[in-house]
């Protein structure tokens, strides 16, 4: 994943707590900060707490790969775009970044189900939430298009 | 996954606290319950700390599938089993069981190196360490070995 | 603190992940410790859940200190007692002991006042809740009383 | 306490995982806030790491007065100052404030010994440390000097 891949960024100021024993960032706390960059996402774009309690985004599958590690005293850039959207659900790639690098420290996924709440089951996504997320897909150049 | 498959088992108290705003497990405790059942397993085999602080694992990857909802109160148990090792490093898989439920809620992967933490790099898992993982390997019965 | 004074108790594992970059139990988890046993206590004796999102506890001020470290692998007793019962809130008193010792590691206070949660107002403790947290003040022995 | 008394300020993002099922802020992660503007400070000022592993500060006990709920999104400004100076330790109290507001969402204190890490005791602030404390005192203005 590159920098400019990525359609919708935090910052995010690693806390002293968010190191385990080992002196780095802890495993779970790069999902904390991959959770708190899709948070954001959803409110940034209208999408949180839109529907209410009646129905939303629901996480399905999270993952992630540990480049290198993290520690305290810093700030990381959390950059996410969306990979693919279905019928009822979609694909976020995140990429967690020290400031001012470009090889990204981390890089993850999730898939997010779209739910109604009271029966806890998926459905379709709703128009004006579908047309959000694809205005936040991965960015392609124009060069890249016109590649072969 | 079938609880028969694993070959070590924790149990874990679910803590209020645990719970995110949306009432039940946060994602990310999901990690923490399966690092728990990691570093429960390689402290109860003998791996933990064994070669102080020059060589051991170190966290590559991580996912989970999350299928159901965890809330407080309540005991999860996390099994574990091997499912394959590589010259310097070895692929974990994990479920998160409800007491006396068959179905898991969450199934879980980890992929671990074994790291010279001095030079940070991968080397080559030791006998002793690799002799340990084998007798972890998942289990199968003698009527699936039997199976064409 | 005294084991004897504790009026209801709990068990808490350490999780490797209590613990912080100085290697043992961070000490904002000693708080998450103490949360766990006012949750479960409440929750044993009835009091949680019973009125609904009317009214119920909320925190007024925590303290602790902090007499020796923890560290994983381990498990902690976490006792509590009621200390005092105002007209609207209750002082609980908190002592977290390792096992088999006697004296604690950590000494913990609460003030959790009866709220009106839609209102955000403190109103009076219910005649059952008070009912209820008396019979889990310190305890105090014969031999006590006796005393001039 | 008012924002004029404190000495040292950060600021911290409220994440969404701070919150918990009562969808505030849960009240362990005050002491997160708190801790964080302490080593913070400590990093600032030059005390934290500058005698490695030999001595520095151990926290003895911590509080918090919750006076107001926190909930996602927004941020915190947290302010601390010293407030007492012993042979080996001192007392800090923090207070956090949300954006914009003079009115402390909460007080905190925190008492933290100077300590031989090797022998785990208690030994007299050394003479650089005790004069960069002493410039974080409380501010008071020469009115309020002037004041019988």
């Amino acid at each position: 994943m590159r920098r400019e891949d990525c359609t919708f960024w935090i910052e995010i100021d690693i806390r002293w707590g968010d190191m385990d024993s080992q002196s780095h960032v802890n495993n779970a706390v790069y999902f904390t900060y991959c959770e708190q960059a899709r948070v954001d996402f959803l409110h940034s774009v209208g999408i949180r707490g839109k529907f209410g309690a009646e129905q939303g985004p629901m996480l399905v599958s999270a993952s992630c790969d540990f480049k290198r590690q993290l520690t305290y005293p810093g700030k990381v850039d959390v950059g996410l775009y969306v990979e693919e959207m279905g019928r009822s659900s979609c694909r976020l790639r995140y990429g967690i970044f020290r400031k001012g690098a470009d090889e990204p420290v981390a890089l993850g996924t999730s898939v997010n189900a779209w739910v109604d709440y009271r029966e806890s089951r998926a459905i379709p996504l709703p128009d004006d939430v579908r047309a959000t997320l694809t205005k936040y897909r991965i960015k392609v150049t124009a060069a890249e298009l016109r590649q072969p």
